[in-house]
C-alpha cells in the first residue's frame, strides 16, 4: 500500500540529562518516514524546508526510499526550528523555543501522483493543514493522525472537524484526557472514538500503549529500557512503525492492528536509544522482528 | 501450602466521588486473607482488633476459611481506624485521619501452630513488626512483603533490615522510585532487588504491573475499568491473589510467577468494582478464572 506522510521537517536543538545536540535533523515527517521505510516503499512526503536544510538529510531520506516530490524547498527561507530540554526523569520536557520560519506560510500541496495514496499519515501539525491535505486526497483507505495538547487547546474546533475524517488517532494519555475531558482512559477512549476515529491508540510512555476499537481493548507493554538517551521523535517513530506494518501487510483486522501497535512500539524503542534520528538510520527488518519477539516474550503468559 | 498473613484489621471511613462509607470493615490483613481464600485454605491471620470489631466480619473471615487463632481481641480497646478521601481521578487520595488505637501497642505473636507456615505475607505495617513476625517463623519458603511511602521515609533503616529477609516485595511505582532513589523503573528494580528481595512486583495502577526477577521482566496489563468504585484494598487484594495462586500451585517457576501476578491483578480488579470488601465477598473460583482469561485476551498478540 502506498503511504503519504505530511508533517514537519525541522532542525532540533535538544538537551537531555545525557547530552545535547544543536540543530540536528528532526521533525514529525522525518521520523515517521524513516520508521515506516523499514516496512514499505515508496513513502511519499509532503512538507516544507528552507535552503538551510542539510543535503545529507535529504539524501538519507531518498536512500531510505522516501519520495521527495512533495517537499517544498524555500531556498531563501529558514527551516522550522524547535528547541527543548528534558527533565531528569525524561517524562517531562520544556519547549525552549519554536521558530516556525518557512512553516509559518506552509500551504500543503499534494502532488498529483500522491493523491491516490492508500494510507495517509497526518503528523502533528495544525489541524487546519491536516484537513487541507485530506481534501486533496482521493478516498484513502486509512488516515492516521497525530496531534498534541497545543492543538487540542488552541484549535479545538478545527481539530474536531479534522477528527471526523480520521481512521486511527494516536494520542498520549494526558492528551486523551484533555481532548475528552474524562480522567478514566477507557471512558475517554469512547468519547474520542465518538468524535470520528474508529481506532484509537493511547501512548503511555514507559507504561506502553492501549489500542481501542469498538469491540476490543489491547494493552501493549513498554520495552524495558534502562537507558533512554533522547525521547524526541518516539511518538512519530511509533506512528511510522504502526502504519508501515499496516501498509506492508494490507490487513486491517484487529489481530493485525495489534501487531502494528507492537511494531510501532518497537520502532519507538529503537528511536530513543540514540540521539535524534540516529536510532532510525541503520536498522534492518530482521533486527526489528527480533525486537517484536522480545515484546512478545515480555507480555506472554500461559494458562496453568 | 499453608499461608500466614499479618497486617491490620481496620474500620475505614472512605469518601470517593461515587459514594462514601463510614467505619466499614477493612485493613490489609482482611483484604489479603479474603483474596487468598479463593485459592487455598486455611489462611492464618495474625493481627489485633478492639472489642468494637464487628462479629459479622469475624464470621465472614471464618466462613472463608480464615484461621483466627492468631487474632488478638482487646475487648476494652478500639479497633484501628483509617479515614481517607479519593480525588476525582481516583489515582490520588488524602488520608484524613489515622487512629492506631489497639494497633499502637500491637506486639505480633505467632501461635505455635502457625510457625511452620510455608508462605508468609507481611501486610503493610511497621517494618519492625514485620521483622518480629519473621523472627518467630521456622524457615518459610516464601516471604511476601508490602510496604508504603510512610515506612520508606519514616523507618528506612528498619525497612532495609526487613527487606534482607523478603522473597517477594510488592510496591507501587512511586514507592519503588522513592526506595531506590532512581526514576527509571528498570534501574530502580535492580537497586531494590539488591536490597534482598529476589522477586519484585511494581504495581502501576491503571497501567498494570511489572514482575522483575534476575533474568526476566514481565509486563502485566491492567484490566480496563470504566467504573472504579473504591480503590481501597486493591493493593492488598493483589497480594492475596498473588500468594493465593502460589500457595495453591506450589510452583515458584517464572512462568507460574507470571500467572500469580495475573491472578493478583484479577483480584484487585474485583476489589475496586465495589465498596470496601464487598467486591471480595461473593466470588467463585470459576469467576476468577474467567477474568484471568480476559487478562490473557487483553495482552495476547500473535506473530504474523
Amino acid at each position: 500500500m502506498s503511504v503519504l506522510v505530511v508533517g514537519s521537517l525541522a532542525l532540533d536543538t535538544i538537551e537531555t540529562p545525557f547530552g545535547s545536540a544543536s540543530e540536528t535533523v528532526g521533525g514529525s515527517a522525518t521520523y515517521i518516514s524513516l520508521a515506516a521505510s523499514y516496512f514499505v516503499s515508496p513513502i511519499r512526503i509532503v512538507g516544507v524546508v528552507g535552503g538551510d536544510f542539510p543535503r545529507s538529510a535529504m539524501q538519507l531520506l531518498e536512500e531510505r526510499g522516501v519520495d521527495m516530490e512533495g517537499l517544498q524547498v524555500v531556498e531563501d527561507g529558514r527551516t522550522f526550528r524547535w528547541s527543548g530540554r528534558y527533565h531528569y526523569d525524561l517524562n517531562q520536557r520544556d519547549t525552549l523555543s519554536t521558530d516556525l520560519n518557512v512553516f509559518q506560510a506552509f500551504d500543503p500541496t499534494v502532488p498529483e501522483t500522491y493523491r491516490r495514496s492508500r494510507i495517509v499519515c497526518l503528523g502533528n501539525i495544525d489541524p487546519v493543514l491536516q484537513l487541507r491535505v485530506l481534501d486533496q486526497m482521493e478516498s484513502p483507505r486509512i488516515v492516521v493522525c497525530d496531534t498534541m495538547n497545543y492543538w487540542i487547546e488552541g484549535k479545538n474546533a478545527e481539530l474536531r472537524e479534522t477528527l471526523k475524517h480520521i481512521t486511527v488517532l494516536i494520542l498520549n494519555d494526558s492528551e486523551a484526557r484533555l481532548l475528552s475531558r474524562e480522567p478514566n482512559l477507557i471512558k475517554a477512549a469512547k468519547v474520542i472514538r465518538g468524535m470520528g476515529p474508529s481506532v484509537l491508540i493511547i501512548k503511555k510512555g514507559e507504561h506502553g500503549a492501549l489500542l481501542l476499537t469498538e469491540s476490543m481493548v489491547f494493552s501493549a507493554p513498554a520495552y524495558p529500557m534502562e537507558n533512554i538517551f533522547d525521547p524526541t521523535g518516539a511518538g512519530d517513530a511509533f506512528a511510522g512503525g504502526f502504519l508501515g506494518w499496516l501498509a506492508r501487510t494490507e490487513d486491517m483486522s484487529e489481530e493485525n492492528l495489534k501487531r502494528a501497535v507492537i511494531y510501532g512500539s518497537a520502532l519507538a524503542s529503537f528511536c530513543v536509544e540514540k540521539f535524534g534520528i540516529e536510532g532510525l538510520r541503520d536498522l534492518t527488518y530482521l533486527h526489528i522482528q527480533d525486537r517484536f519477539r522480545e515484546f512478545r516474550e515480555l507480555s506472554r503468559f500461559d494458562e496453568d
